[in-house]
């Protein structure tokens, strides 16, 4: 089942309250190319930057929005393993994250999640202000893993 | 100015709005002591288990309360450099966090700090379901810094 790109927007965008309530927006949503924005206002804390947990979340999408528009979703589904995250810079502004990937590197991911029930990959993101100075820098470990085989018998 | 036990408990479960909307609540806030819990309800993501950023804000925010419940806030402030949250299984009930520091490290810090004009320090905390399973590892490098001094003349 290919999902269409009204869907991937909706689920990167509104997937469940907890990012929905960040104001997420997907700036672009390509195969093997994403890029994400999050409001300052509604996130900042309680001296006016962008909340360490708020930065965190917008580390934290892109892979799987980049999952949605990229992996073999009727085959894969990721898991995210752990995160690390470094706060380099206050965020002042709204803020804005690219993730990128090779084919390469795609097709090699799932080949051997395939192969072997699992493959892990790991995910580095920059987070920017609307200056273009880094403000945090996330990595992400994901797992990718096939979908269970349907196996009993049709009822 | 030492803060009453009330406002240091609205600091901690009402800090603003992104803290406040995870319905964290505190449990135990003593000196060099903290206990916190976060409702799983509000906080799951597409498959009903606790989301990543929820979890993350979790493991984020008992460091901000230790520093209100132990540390000489009149003269040091925390800032939080980077954090490292390893799921480890699915959170999938109300979860709760502690993290305690001994009176010496809290005395060497300081005096680092002092010293120094910053002493980093790290904190690792243990998120736990309602069944006392470990279903995430929190790891969070903070610096604590001097308050500037008042140098300039009184107006």
């Amino acid at each position: 089942m290919e999902l269409t790109p009204e869907e991937i927007r909706l689920f990167v965008e509104r997937p469940f309250a907890f990012v929905e309530r960040t104001g997420i927006r997907a700036i672009e949503l390509h195969p093997r190319h994403i890029k994400l924005g999050m409001p300052l206002k509604g996130n900042e804390n309680h001296i006016g930057i962008m909340y360490a947990g708020a930065l965190f979340t917008l580390a934290e999408v892109p892979g799987g929005a980049l999952y949605l528009t990229t992996f073999d979703t009727s085959r894969y589904y990721p898991i995210v393993k752990e995160m690390n995250i470094r706060f380099r810079r206050p965020a002042a502004t709204d803020i804005t994250v690219e993730l990128s990937i090779s084919e390469n590197r795609v097709k090699a991911i799932q080949k051997e999640a395939a192969e072997n029930g699992k493959a892990e990959y790991t995910l580095e993101t920059e987070l920017k202000d609307t200056e273009g100075t880094v403000v945090a820098l996330g990595k992400g470990v994901y797992q990718l893993r096939p979908m269970a085989e349907i196996n009993e018998p049709a009822r």
